[in-house]
């Protein structure tokens, strides 16, 4: 395959002559070829005008029809891992096995979502029959379900060149939920983001489905962003990134003549409170389980562990100062991108200069986009005044906060904002003992995990990946991982009194899908 | 019962003080006693610092609990129905039956979201079970659901005293869901207001809920519905009423530093497609049946038929001057308030001074806070030309758009903007050819409605009253009619490798409340 530094706008390549970038090798410290074209307003225009004519036909596509795309999608991820895998490693530094696994991911949540669009269940699909004879009125015949919102704008992320970015989970689950999608690339990555994208617009006329089921545009700015969001045709938008850029792009949604929703994923601190018990039990065990955690990807995750919680303790100072060990040991790895490697060490400056906070361990590095881990700690009473140790710091960075005992820890827990997780590790014991700080962390984060780590994220149907404010942008209301993602590209439509003829086929009477279906107040997978 | 005319803080009674302001019988055109007073700012302060204090008790209610007090408030609203029915005529105008018939349907939504909250099904509780042996990586437990958001502001209605205000379906759905609630109660009935806010705190007081379960908010202003959304302890906001006024409080939500959702429902034009076989059908039975819906209530409802969508023909030209014969006889009524006579009175005047929109009907009214039908025509060309006429005119008047053909009506209906209802009249023989305007509408509609009229709500599990924009506020994902108004106060949340002591009893192994659950990729009522 060829990267040619261009957008694609459906089944067309974009035209040179926009601002130009390129892609950044952060390991070997140099500008990758080719040079990357921005769209212009007119492609723009050209692709979001695409993606809004073939809305109707997506919302019409059966679950059969749109499986049958994401798996020639994933299939064709798969059979180009290696020259994928090849140009993400040169773009982002990661390592040659995380990018193939991250491929491999990445096709199978395509899967995954293709296989939901055919079961179809989650439509919430429900009947209620008439009753012609009812008193005072008669009751109607309604049918309700859930249905393609229309044309869905994806900001691909930083972190995950693949399952996070152009055929990553927002665009599979926006197929997947009946919609076209335009991906805004990454500019950290945008050979693997082109290469992706060759291979759907491949997909999309193999199918023979309209040029405007997808288009990948890049920029070398914000520009075409902020378009993409403002523009009357598009109906939602998914993001993965950062606080700052997400809340940007909610408000302007919010602001619009017509206000759509965004899903921005934002990252968080994901608290990890570590209770006497499990130190008693397992101190060894969670140095390493903690510092595999904290450092996978230098750190580089949403769900990367920012806030260690304790009471002080021998035992805690002695876990903190075996960690501390572990991670100043820690050897360096290049950050994603220049910018990210600034802003680490931005962060992590600025944070040392705060009163009553401590360095605890400071790894070396010395490449020029390298970073390392960097912890600090500061007491409850000094975590509780000062805001802006509740922010993240994107990379290899956390703040160990000492408590007193455990109600200045739940102190603590009740002063955290949303997070996309919060963990506990307790002892056999005591576990049992913590419905009050379980019920205090349900109400701050989207996944609650006990006696684990944050990151890993499973791909599944029970899994949640958002969380309040300002882990998300939706009140914590939607997931971007795991299957329930796709109710984010739907509205609810009922219809009235409507034949078989004129009934989308999950409602029709004999029920031709075999949904699970709500029929006058039952569940059942027979017609009516 | 005894109107005070004080707000209702917890369950306490407010403090005189504050701006005062009066209800008005706007029939017999005079103030009702008593006089209302405002919460002041620390009355508000105090009922949202009880919610807070009030919201993790109701997150831990059961189902079971949470019916045991909503049936208790329905049958409170039924056994006081006169009661309430003879303040609700004085203060609306409206008639004694429909006040009555509105208080049964209101208690019959209350039980049948309390039902709904026992059987539990909603929540879309998930468990994935562990595989400690998978390869790379062992498979942790995750089992995730729906939680109450918490604390919830609802915004009551003008037009309905009962259904849609102090115990309406907002309140019902959010105390359903497991969320305490705090109304601010619509100026235009408060005393019918303070009768079931006094009724919602006595069964709060009954079932020895905690006091912040519930309190009632009076403002002569707009001052404390502002402060209320805008307070960081209040999680979500239900609003039923006038588009600038819910897009108002959906942009203060936007705006706060954590963003909350609005769900406002904002009213809508509710367009009505006749085709040439329907008027060849049903001519006459077509004049009264939309001559009902457009007069029901004297037009004061949110689907009530703003847009009336013809070819035009002999046929056509027939049933409209049959049609406006007979809203030109239509007696006069009086208004919900003078308000919204005022603003009935503008619409009408300004839509009269058009270019190429003609007065077609126009009923006698005299009383000050009397109205009457006022109906309009325009051609199509002059309809998608000027867009003003989108704009929906509360009350009992409509406009006729003619086309030149059906090609023409799919382009009016290609332009609509977002409306809870969009209705299609067609012959037997033509509907099956409707399928393209049929997806048209479904993408501009919450409900289509076929051979019917769009006013009459059913509540019940399939119906939907919401829609894109600006019909209401969140892009049509919600409905505030029927059993699903539940799920707009909730929010995900998963517990990964939590043992059942730690979990609530809808996600533990044995399945105690025996609710519909995805286990492993498949629906089950058994354990795990």
């Amino acid at each position: 395959m060829n990267i040619r530094g261009l957008s694609l706008i459906g089944s067309k390549v974009g035209a040179p002559g926009g601002a130009k970038f390129q892609a950044f090798d952060p390991a070997a410290g140099k500008s990758l070829d080719p040079v990357f074209q921005s769209a212009s307003a007119a492609e723009l225009e050209q692709a979001v005008r695409l993606a809004d004519a073939a809305a109707p036909a997506w919302a019409k596509l059966s679950g059969a029809e749109r499986n049958r795309f994401l798996r020639l999608v994933a299939d064709k991820l798969d059979q180009h891992a290696a020259e994928l895998a090849a140009r993400a490693v040169a773009e982002t530094g990661l390592a040659l096995a995380r990018c193939t696994g991250e491929i491999a991911r990445t096709s199978g949540q395509l899967r995954l979502y293709g296989e939901a669009a055919v079961r179809g269940d989650w439509l919430d699909a429900r009947i209620e029959t008439a009753l012609p004879d009812r008193k005072p009125l008669p009751k109607p015949d309604h049918r309700s379900l859930l249905r393609p919102i229309g044309p869905v704008v994806v900001f691909g992320s930083s972190n995950f060149p693949f399952a996070y970015s152009v055929a990553g989970g927002d665009t599979a689950s926006a197929f997947a939920a009946g919609c076209p999608v335009i991906v805004k690339a990454h500019p950290a990555h945008p050979g693997a983001g082109e290469l992706v994208g060759q291979l759907i617009a491949e997909a999309v006329r193999e199918c023979g489905l309209p040029e405007g089921s997808f288009s990948l545009l890049f920029d070398a700015g914000f520009g075409a962003g902020q378009a993409l969001v403002q523009h009357p045709m598009v109906k939602a938008v998914g993001f993965t990134g950062s606080l700052a850029g997400g809340r940007k792009l909610a408000d302007l949604a919010a602001a619009r003549p017509e206000p759509i929703p965004v899903y921005a994923e934002m990252g968080s601190i994901n608290p990890v409170f570590i209770l006497p018990g499990a130190l008693a039990e397992r101190s060894a065990a969670m140095v390493d389980g903690l510092h595999a955690s904290a450092t996978l990807g230098m750190g580089q995750f949403c769900t990367n562990p920012g806030l260690i919680v304790l009471q002080r303790s021998p035992a805690a100072e002695e876990f903190v100062r075996a960690l501390a060990a572990k991670l100043t040991a820690t050897p360096e790895a290049a950050m994603l991108t220049p910018g990210i490697r600034k802003n680490y060490a931005t962060g992590t400056a600025a944070r040392t200069q705060q009163p009553g906070v401590k360095v605890i361990a400071e790894a070396k590095s010395t490449a020029a986009c390298g970073a390392a881990p960097v912890w600090f700690e500061a007491s409850a009473a000094t975590f509780l005044g000062t805001p802006g140790l509740s922010a993240e710091i994107f990379g290899p960075s956390s703040l160990v906060v000492w408590c007193r005992d455990g109600a200045e820890m739940l102190e603590v827990a009740r002063h955290l904002e949303g997070s996309l997780t919060a963990t506990l590790q307790a002892g056999a014991v005591e576990a049992a003992a913590q419905g009050g700080l379980v019920d205090v962390l349900a109400a701050k984060a989207g996944r609650l995990v006990l006696n684990g780590y944050p990151t890993g994220v499973e791909v599944s149907h029970a899994m949640v990946h958002g969380g309040p404010y300002p882990a998300a942008s939706d009140g914590g209301r939607s997931t971007s991982v795991g299957t329930r993602a796709l109710n984010r590209w739907v509205r609810l439509v009922c219809y009235q009194n409507f034949p078989d003829t004129l009934l989308p086929a999950e409602l029709q009477n004999t029920n031709p899908l075999g949904l699970l279906r709500l029929v006058n107040g039952d569940f059942t997978r027979t017609g009516v």
